[in-house]
């Protein structure tokens, strides 16, 4: 019998998170402060994050250790297995050697727990008492749930109306780690009640979740805020994915060609893919594609400039690729890849030419989960779906090349959730959105008087 | 760090199944042909069932070799891991050692793929080309669809009628592997059309959907039926689990004082306990504990003798503990639990006091299922649930009495999929049911005339 799942030990697990800053060729330009348009400072973000985690989002140190109360809480599940996926190429006649990641071993199914607990465990040594976040699908909300149980803190989730309602099973996983979660727009803070106002029947939209919650820690001595993707601190913790990877392509003697994550923030690519990127920027031949909805084609399509985190125009100023942050993308059943934005780390690297893009239509990913979950058994979720469509492409490329690639991509989480998606595509409810660009150019149209990214701040 | 996670590689995996019949002390009488009250004979089950599942069921070799596309298919997800669970003894501040095996890793999120896999392969070696089986909550017809999948056999699943309703996401995870899943009572079988015939609105039960599987699998020249717990082959195959725990006990050593698991039809308590059986047998101290709930408590309340395995009386007289087979649970959560009767070989354990049975409420159930999330991250079943709590109760004795146990259960499955449950518990909408004496009196009195198993046949 040959070897399909290489285990590592716990003891083998990363010590330290790597940290991509100190090794980018071009760093991205900083975020701005969105009164000032001046470049943020750490006393800006004080009132909303703890100081530890203000450090790692500036740092160039390239190991961050990771401490032990950490450890202790990743191990777990963690390490996770990495598996070759010999039935999905046995299905495909392929001679690529595809791998991927096994993310969705973790308490709440998915890479989130990754940074929810590091990011609990630092609020938690400072003192802070509870933690405040949004959620759209509820995969975010729901690790953050179960992270400040691990601590004992409070968690109050504002969960976008929309999912609230359709998503019942994940707001009963938040409540039985013991979370608060409400409607968002909720009638608790100032920003829930105005929108309200305006539309009592409002269905919500992340903007608004991050708003509330924002609002929430900002009034709150004992609380702060906490964010699933998108910063720099939050793609640092996630590259356990990736070192863990390395370290178990060691022990077969193999190295990936072409690593893959699908994108809705950038934490579950950056995760994986960062270790690797370092490689590449020391002259290793690797590839990376990163894989998003052709309804949401934030890399393939987005503009790159300053553009705001959230609709509600509260947030610093980011460099990233973006749609424009009042774009409302179509309601596909990828909710984690429906962000207008993406992290400006990974932005700069698809900048660079070190990361290409790739954009995905709903039915032909629906269709390569399929093939996964009858293949190699796990029900994926759709995000990670976008990943396993890519995958499966780069391996009909090696088979009509008549190349042995080594594909790695990340399976970022499973789709116990996300049961009745399946069931409209096996009812063939679903349908496929492809971003025009004409509302490319009237979203992007919004953002006029905003710093160009590409100009000296 | 101390190690809280113990991982066998996969080249460790056990090679062979463990037969309790070659070892157990008194081993239970035969199964009956339900028409001419003799000894069931293999031909009695050929039509139903493939030879080499026969000849297990019947064997007494104490070792059957796992055959490798078997293994092959198992260590795609075990081992599964040994996991202390240092977390829940610390908040119960307990001297004992909690030990669970993680059987909600695999595919479909509980143990019953280990039996699943190994009936597939079986059936497809003899020419079998389809499956049918029956499943209420929907754990086993996936676990079937999925494993049917692997092996490109059609399936197809009687789902009783009010699972079907109720539980969407489970029928759409069986389509996603490709099974064709109808409720039952069904149109497409006699038993069904006669079921539907005499009310419409039929809501189903266990016993209509295994008499309909029955018919179907009889009916057809290309298909064979396939249970997913009770038989002797399926506790059988169950046993890995239990053999992987004892090699991860080697690792550490350590040792069980008590083992536990929950109880629907025997096959996870089973697959757990034989290897620790067969030590006891041979005079090893450990004791064990099955556990059930106090609204079907078979084995704490039923009477120990022959009776049909469903409803309809169409399957083999079994000799077993039970609370007749007319017996109508009350709609508890813990779906999987919900059987009259028991596995043969499990109860002439209890009989002969090789184990003890204990019942517990639905509420004290939920309570120790949302301790253990909150602890050790991972939603428990309302099934596995009632082993935590047996696990809990036995951690609160050892302080009692200053002693430092080893406490080790079978963690049979997640509950992703049984999320409304939570929320009802959450919401204060669940109840408690014991089944009284009057119930039970009534439903034993539809046995009268049955032989009586404690008599020699």
């Amino acid at each position: 019998m040959e070897r399909t799942c290489v285990v590592l030990n716990s003891n083998d697990m990363p010590r330290s998170w790597y940290n991509l800053m100190a090794d980018i060729p071009n760093p991205p330009p900083p975020p701005l402060h969105p009164g000032t348009l001046q470049p943020l400072g750490p006393a800006d973000l004080a009132p909303l994050f703890p100081t530890s985690l203000i450090e790692q989002e500036v740092s160039a140190e390239p190991d961050i250790t990771i401490p032990d109360p950490v450890l202790d809480i990743l191990t777990m599940w963690r390490p996770t297995p990495l598996i070759r996926a010999r039935r999905l190429e046995k299905a495909l006649k392929t001679p690529a050697k595809i791998y991927f990641k096994n993310e969705s071993v973790s308490p709440t199914g998915s890479h989130k727990p990754n940074t929810a607990v590091a990011q609990a465990f630092y609020n938690k040594r400072e003192g802070v008492k509870r933690l405040a976040t949004e959620t759209g699908a509820g995969q975010w909300g729901s690790s953050l749930a179960f992270a400040c149980a691990m601590f004992g803190m409070e968690c109050k989730v504002y969960m976008v109306a929309v999912s609230f309602h359709q998503k019942p099973y994940r707001k009963a996983l938040m409540e039985s780690y013991g979370a608060t979660v409400v409607s968002s727009p909720s009638t608790t803070t100032g920003t829930g009640r105005r929108f309200l106002e305006q539309d009592p029947k409002c269905s919500g939209s992340l903007g608004i979740a991050i708003s509330e919650a924002v609002e929430d820690a900002a009034g709150r001595d004992d609380t702060k805020y906490s964010l699933g993707s998108v910063l720099n601190h939050v793609l640092l913790h996630q590259t356990v994915v990736g070192l863990e990877a390395k370290r178990q392509f060691d022990m077969i003697g193999d190295y990936p060609d072409l690593v893959i994550g699908c994108v809705g923030g950038g934490s579950n690519f950056s995760g994986l893919a960062f270790p690797f990127v370092r490689d590449k920027i020391y002259g290793r031949p690797v590839d990376f594609i990163a894989t998003e909805p052709t309804s949401c084609p934030t890399l393939t399509k987005g503009e790159y400039r300053y553009d705001f985190g959230d609709s509600a125009r509260l947030t610093p100023l980011v460099p990233m690729y973006t749609l424009g942050h009042q774009f409302m993308p179509a309601a596909i059943h990828a909710g984690g890849l429906r962000y207008h934005g993406d992290a400006p780390l990974l932005c700069q690297l698809v900048k660079d030419g070190l990361v290409s893009a790739q954009a995905y239509t709903q039915l032909e990913v629906f269709e390569a989960a399929l093939l996964f979950a009858r293949t190699e058994g796990i029900m994926p979720a759709p995000e990670s779906s976008h990943a396993i469509k890519a995958a499966i492409d780069a391996a009909h490329r090696a088979s009509e090349e008549g190349q042995t690639k080594t594909i790695l991509f990340n399976l970022s989480g499973h789709g116990h959730f996300d049961m009745s998606a399946y069931t409209d595509y096996l009812e063939g409810k679903l349908t496929d959105h492809v971003m025009s660009d004409g509302e490319l150019r009237d979203s992007l149209a919004k953002l006029e008087g905003l710093p160009n990214a590409g100009h000296e701040v």
